[in-house]
This record gives C-alpha cells, sequence and structure tokens, in this order.
C-alpha cells in the first residue's frame, strides 16, 4: 500500500527557498480567517425575501424528487413532507423550520492537532484546497491522470502553507488506485500527512461509513458523538433531486454527527434557469429540502447551506467561470444563509482556463474576491483549480495561495487603531519629506503590506536580468521547494499502526473493482 | 506632421475576427456604466467621520505647501487660509465649506460625438485606458518606447471597445516627437481618430492653454464657457505639496472651465505613512486643499476627488499593485468622497508585473473589483497597464477590455424582474429535467451571461486541438483584427483643416525642445 511509505522530507535553497521562507517568517499562522469586514450585501431585503419567497413556492408546488432511497421518503413524510412516489412537497415554510430548529448556526470542525480545529459560521471564512479533478497538471510534466503520489503532493503542501486552513477532500483523484477502494488511502493521506481537518468520502454510503469507522479509530470510539471530525460534500442532482447515493452519504455521516455539505451544484442555463436569481432561488429550494433531510435524519447534527454556481457558454454548453452572474448568485444566497442560521459554502478560485494564464488569474481573482466580501464560511477550491474543475495544478495552487494570504489581509478591513490612523506620522513629518525612515514606519515595517512570495515586483531590468520569469516559473520553484522541505506532523505510532492494519484487512476483504 | 496621415482602415478574418464580431454585436454600447448596485461601504460611518477629523487636523495645524505659485498663495489667502510662506494652512471645516459651496456634485464631460457624453459623479462610472507610460508592449516585438503611432493605435482601439467610455490622455508617451511639442499631436489624436471624450495636456500651464484653445476651435469659441469638454489630471507632489506645474495647468483648465481630477499619487510607505488608513487620511487633506484652490480659481468649475494609492514592496521600496491595503484606501475614500459630494477618482487594472502573465491578472482583478464595488466614478489606468505604469501593453489592453465588459455586467446587479426571477421556469420544468432547449433559456440566450471573447470555455481536447493558445496568444490576434477594421469617425473637414493650420503654425512658432 503506497501510504504505508514514511513521509520524508529533505531540505534545500536558492531564490525561491528564500522567497518561501520570508513567507513562513511572516505570515501570521491562523487556524481560520476571522473577518473583520461586514459581509458585504449586493441585494435588498426585499430582493431575498422574493427569492426565499419563490424557493418556498417551488418547495410547495413542483417539491422534489428523493430517487432511490425509500428510507429517505419515509423520513420527510414523518417530518410533515406531502410523498408522493419519489416526489417530496413541503408545505410552505416547513422545510426552514425544520432547519432552523434544529440545526447549529456555528460549529467547530476538529483537527488532529487542536491548533487547527476550524470554526464554521458566523464570522469565520475556511479556505480548502480545489476537490475531485481527475488530472493534474505542472509547468514539467503537463497534463496528466492524478495519481496518489499527486494527492499526497497537494495535501502535504495544504498542511505547509499558512493560507489554507483545511486538508480539503478529493484534491485529486488517485486514478492508479481501484476507484472502489482509494478512499481508504485517500483518508489515510488526510490523517497522516496533514493535521488538519479533511473531508470524507461521498461516492458510496458504505465509504462514509468507512470513513467514519477511520475517524473513530483515530480519535475514539466516542469522540464523534461529541464533536465534528468529517465534514462531507453532497451535491444534488440539480435541477430538484437528491439521489440515493449523496442521501446514503449525507445519512451516515449525520447519523454519526459529522457534518455534511448539502450542495446544489449548478451549471445555470443547463440545470436551473439562465439568470442569476433563478439560480439562486432553485439552490436555496434544493438546499433547504437537503438540509431539511439531515435535520430529520439526526436533529442538531452539523450541516452547511452549499451553493455552487456556474454560468455557460450559450454558444457551446461549455461552462464559464469568474463571471458576474455566479458572483452575484454567491452574495444572494450568502445573505440567505445569514438569514436562514445556517453556515453557507461557495466560491474559490475557478476558472475555465486549462493553464495559469491571464485568464485563469482574472477569473480565479473575480470569484475569490466575491467570496470573502460576501462572508463565505467555508471556501472549497480556494487553491489549485483549473478546467473547470478537471484539473489540478501545481503552479495554480501556489499562485491561488498567494491570493488567499492577500484575502486575510483584506478580510481585516480598515485598521483605525491610532498606529493605524498614523495621524501623528503625518503631523510630524511635514510636506514634502517621504516617510521611509520614520519611527512609524519603521515600526510597521514588517506588518504593513501584504507580502506575496510569487508576486515580482522588480524593475523591468532586474526582471529580465533573473530570466524574465512569468508567475508560473517562479510558482514551479516554490511548490518543489516546499515538498523537498515538507516533513509530516508527529503521529502516535501505535494508532497509525493500528490504522493501517484496519485498513488492509478492509482492502483485503473484497476484489478490486474500478466501479 | 505624424497626424496629418488620414487614418485608414481595412478588413480581415480568423477566428479572432469572429469573436470580435460576435463581441461588438452583442455588446450593449452605453456611453457610461450607470450602477444599479449600491456601493459597497466597507468603512463604518464612524471610522469615516475619524478619517475626516484627522484630515482636517492636517490642514489645520501642518497645511499644504503651494510651491512657487504666488498667485495660488494670494488666492488662498483671499479665501480664509492662513499663508505662511508657501505653507498654507486651513482653519478646521474651511476647506470642505470651500468645495462644498460650489463644486458640482455632478456633471458632464461632452464628447465630440454626443452620443458618447459621460456623466462624472452619482451612479456613473466611467472606465478610461491606462496613462502615462513611456514603454509599450507586444507580444511580437517586446518593450520599446511607445510612439504617435502606438498613441495612434491605442486611441482607436479605445474608440472601437465598446467597454472603455473615454479617450483617456496620455495613453502612452509619444517618445519620438520632441517633449515641448507633443502634446498637439496627442490632442489631436483624440480628437480626431476618436470621438469620445478626452484629457488634457499637464505637463506645463501652457499646454493646458493649447489643450483650451484647441478645444475651442474644434467646439466653438464659447462652448468651454457653458461646458466641460476636457478632463485633466493633476497630481499632488505628496506629502503635502502642489506644485507650480500642476497648480498652473489646474488654473489653466478651471479658468476655462474645464474639468481637473485632482490626485494625490501615493505610494504608501515612501509618500504617506504605510497603514491604509494613514495613506487615505492624507489623501484626503491633499485632495481637499487641491479642490477648493480649484474652487477659489473659479467656483464652481467641475472638480473630482483623486485618490491614487499602492503599496510597496518594504524590502525593495518598489511599488506593489493590487494589494488588499490599496483596496482598503479606496473604499475609504470612495465613501468619503460621496460624504463631501464630489465625483471619484480611482482604481483601474493595475500591477506590477512586466507582462500579462497570472500575476498581472491576478492584481487587476483585485483592483477592478473594488473599483467598481465602492462605485468609482472615473477609472483611469482601466485598461492596458503593466510594469506599474511604465509600459501600455497591447495584450493586456485587450484582456483588461474584456474584465471592463464583466464589470458592465457586475454592476447592473441582480435582476429581479419575473423574468430574472424565473420562476414560471423552475416551476414548469420540474425536477431532472433540464433547461437547455426552455422557452425561458431561449428567450434569455443571447444575454443571459456575460460573452467574453478572449476567454477560452472549450474543452481540453479542444483547445489542445486550436493550438494550446494562452490569453495572451488569443488577445494578440483580436487587437491586431481591431486596429485593421478601424476606420475614423467623421470630421467636419474644414474643422479638421483648420485645426491642423493651428497646430503647424504654433509648432512653427518655436523650437523643438526634449525639456
Amino acid at each position: 500500500m503506497s501510504t504505508t511509505d514514511a513521509p520524508r522530507g529533505r531540505r534545500s535553497g536558492g531564490r525561491a527557498g528564500r522567497q518561501a521562507a520570508r513567507l513562513a517568517a511572516v505570515a501570521e499562522k491562523v487556524p481560520f480567517i476571522t473577518r473583520s469586514l461586514t459581509p458585504v450585501e449586493l441585494v435588498s431585503e426585499e430582493g431575498l425575501a422574493t427569492i426565499e419567497h419563490n424557493a418556498d413556492t417551488i418547495l410547495e408546488t413542483v417539491g422534489i424528487d428523493f430517487r432511490g432511497a425509500p428510507d429517505a421518503l419515509e423520513l420527510m413524510r414523518s417530518g410533515g413532507c406531502d410523498v408522493d412516489g419519489e416526489r417530496v412537497r413541503f408545505p410552505r415554510g416547513l422545510a426552514r423550520q425544520l432547519v432552523q430548529a434544529t440545526a447549529p448556526r456555528e460549529f467547530d470542525q476538529h483537527a488532529r492537532n487542536p491548533a487547527n480545529t476550524v470554526h464554521l459560521g458566523g464570522t469565520a471564512t475556511v479556505l480548502a484546497p480545489a476537490y475531485g479533478s481527475p488530472f493534474v497538471r505542472d509547468l514539467d510534466e503537463g497534463r496528466r491522470y492524478g495519481t496518489i503520489e499527486d494527492f499526497q503532493n497537494f495535501v502535504k503542501l495544504s498542511y505547509l502553507t499558512p493560507y489554507l486552513h483545511h486538508s480539503g477532500g478529493t484534491v485529486c483523484e488517485p486514478v492508479d488506485l481501484p476507484v472502489n477502494k482509494r478512499h481508504y488511502d485517500m483518508v489515510y493521506t488526510h490523517m497522516r500527512y496533514s493535521d488538519k481537518p479533511f473531508m470524507g468520502s461521498v461516492t458510496h454510503p458504505l465509504r462514509a461509513q468507512d470513513t467514519v469507522d477511520m475517524a473513530r479509530l483515530l480519535f475514539g470510539e466516542d469522540a464523534l458523538e461529541e464533536r465534528a471530525y468529517i465534514l462531507s460534500l453532497i451535491n444534488a442532482n440539480s435541477p430538484l433531486v437528491w439521489d440515493t447515493v449523496m442521501l446514503g452519504a449525507a445519512k451516515a455521516y449525520a447519523e454519526a454527527n459529522q457534518a455534511v455539505i448539502m450542495t446544489p451544484f449548478i451549471l445555470a442555463g443547463a440545470m436551473s434557469p439562465a439568470t442569476a436569481a433563478g439560480a439562486a432561488t432553485q439552490t436555496l429550494a434544493e438546499a433547504l429540502a437537503g438540509m431539511a433531510y439531515v435535520q430529520l435524519v439526526r436533529p442538531g447534527a452539523p450541516v452547511v447551506f452549499g451553493s455552487f454556481a456556474s454560468s455557460m457558454s450559450m454558444q457551446s454548453g461549455a461552462p464559464t467561470f469568474g463571471t458576474p452572474e455566479p458572483a452575484l448568485v454567491l452574495f444572494a444566497l450568502a445573505a440567505c444563509a445569514r438569514r436562514l442560521g445556517v453556515p453557507f459554502r461557495s466560491g474559490g478560485s475557478l476558472t475555465a482556463s486549462k493553464i495559469a494564464d491571464a485568464q485563469a488569474a482574472y477569473e480565479s481573482a473575480n470569484t475569490l474576491q466575491p467570496t470573502i466580501l460576501a462572508g463565505v464560511n467555508f471556501v472549497l477550491h480556494a487553491a489549485g483549480w483549473l478546467e473547470g474543475g478537471l484539473a489540478m495544478g501545481y503552479e495554480k495552487f501556489i499562485l491561488d495561495l498567494d491570493q488567499c494570504g492577500q484575502m486575510h489581509a483584506l478580510a481585516k478591513g480598515l485598521d483605525l487603531s491610532p498606529n493605524g490612523q498614523a495621524l501623528d506620522a503625518i503631523v510630524e513629518n511635514g510636506p514634502g519629506q517621504h516617510f521611509l525612515g520614520t519611527a512609524h514606519t519603521l515600526a510597521n515595517f514588517e506588518t504593513a503590506f501584504y507580502r506575496s512570495n510569487v508576486a515580482d515586483n522588480e524593475s523591468f531590468e532586474k526582471w529580465q536580468e533573473t530570466g524574465s520569469l512569468d508567475a508560473n516559473r517562479r510558482a514551479n520553484a516554490i511548490w518543489k521547494l516546499m515538498l523537498a522541505e515538507y516533513e509530516p506532523p508527529p503521529i502516535d505510532e501505535a494508532k497509525d499502526e493500528e490504522l493501517r492494519e484496519w485498513i488492509e484487512k478492509k482492502k483485503a476483504s473484497f476484489p478490486d473493482s474500478n466501479v
């Protein structure tokens, strides 16, 4: 088993090394972003009320299909829904009531290292790597299928950076491992190569249960009853369908008191109407139904309102990212989540570009800025995403981390302390005198401005002398250096041994399969 | 004189041609953005009041130097300031009173083509090209000094795009022309190669006067008394200094009732304290003094509150762009301008990168998004800026235009009309049915989502088949096609002749000089 290779570290140097070291020295280590900024509201109260009213109309008149899940249908009926075949209709207001009655407004997701426990909801924003791509890309080898080694690499990089707070889930698909067993290696990698919180398997209810069982082994048999250690991504089958696999996985987690993100994944124009308000309304309806289901499975189980919305090229049908319309959906739904009183997941550093070029960066920034300004609580896909999620990019990952760092600074808002106001510094300095050597500047030298480890701010001449590198080439040096310097977090060796034995036994108990 | 070459157009084709044509067909032609979005307020009322109070303290206790301008000092004394040598101190509240008493809250800048007249202030946002770079860059020839041909090219491109509303000013320095005469060619190019509004020369009071005289020739002797035709950029010499050239140029324009943007140009850490609130406070103080001066020169003359703020690398002293701190300065000062009651200029698509790579795009997007969300009224540097303003990039220009187009869509906010809500479309469609062929989707097909002419949203395989082009290569094809298709706007030939003769006579009346 590949995960039994003990992780090793070695040291390297060079310009990128100095940059990375400088970054590490300066970056303030926080377990998550605590926003001082009040969330930006781009939609009026009246507009939000309209979206909510329409979502209720959808739930009442059309309803949601819960497919291939008789137990879910029975549960929804017991909660007060009208169930007709697989169609579940909610009397007006019921879905909201079910959620508000028992879902926690905010909760912690615990990490193996308690210093890395994250908070979900309120003023907290948690940044996590991209999720789910079958391919990886780097400058040296181009695009290729992901492997467990790539998976480990991205877990290591997420562990090393101060700008991601979460180890994520399927950071890339380890396509070299059998489909029906790779979840063991993925979950183990998160547990062993990182000590940040992580996400569980959702591709089958039994794999969700395996994740729960592994967490019980690692954290203790009863620990999960008291605390959320696992956060998992449950996607709707839009429009207006929750399917048997996702309902089953959500159930396994909720029954174990573990957190799920109920996420309508919508390509507007195909899986919802082609308008931002329409996509937002449908998302709210689907998410409400999903969250109500979770609360009926286990009242009080932690649940996150998720939204993934993209626009599409109305010519080719291809998904498009970083465009204005999904940003408007995001602002609207972040506000709806606050009104509902549950944590909200959306946004990231999304792009349709195949490479980490200007298109990728514009689109990613145009997604990430609204994500932070709107006050999103959990941000999947904050780093690495390329090609509409089909590829995880090593250089893109590094470039996005830098942006995640900037968002830490932005979220602090304007510092209006006396030092921030700097009135004395201006008054004492006087007209025409520069501020480079003043006491105030020297006192603020280290922390005055966000410091990028990948941007080149030198003169043209200096940039040319050092090889006229573009941002990708600089990022290439940085991820290599980070991996070379990686050292695994400590772990109880007996516990690690127990985990690995359990996995070996499980793997041996049924044949490999790629279905 | 190079400007006597009659502009010519010819047609071309190819994939980029079809893209550009498609763009032109779809893009809604508006003379400026009218924002439906309420401006985003990131700073509390209390915080803004603190900044205003501190700015007044600076004006009262330290004051501002008005250097080498005895007439300006006399004017400020007559307005109630305490003048001590070249130092001008404002009794608390005076600068604000002088501005609010007579400066227009909003005004129009008129264009040769009345359909292109722009509004400055209120809910209007006007996007203009980058300004002032001595170098230009394109993929074919790399970086080189700008020429009048480059200048003409950027005026043509700005004229052609529906996403810039303004022809700008020094779109690049025509370094092939003598310093003391190039303003004639620049102003003529704006007048002849475009019919959008433009900016005047500020490098000497006499060159400002020349701009005014040329505008009188073109628009009529008395027209300027009634309307603003020229908008010009007057920079402070921060900290706390206005110098003789800038004061003289501002005076020439204000006396002719033409608009000026009074802009503290601040590299925080060098020209102001290294904190965002400190940079904002100093900017407000300097701008207030400058705007008060303009109102004393001619009460009621149109004036814009300008701010250009960048952070710096505290290691190398190099300016840095697209970082969080200048965005916070921008949000704070946009709010201060609204409270003062004058139009506000700031932001753009700024970057320190030498090329249009991922760094350039992240930094530009991180500047442009706050610019639009904060409700900035006039946006210089919205397209083309590279290398901290030292280079104007052809490809960067095209990539930025696409972002400007996206900002048109973002500024509209969430459409909550019945069509936008799309409730019937969702209700009629039902669970599991895609929306691609529905009546609602077909009705919204053309306008549903912002349509980029430069993003590649195709599959990896299709992208590879068409040459694996990055965003720069696609942009390269687009600007060439646009220039090939350029045709000049019509002009009264007698008027054009008169203008050119006037310029020839002026040029012949004194020797060339590069000072």
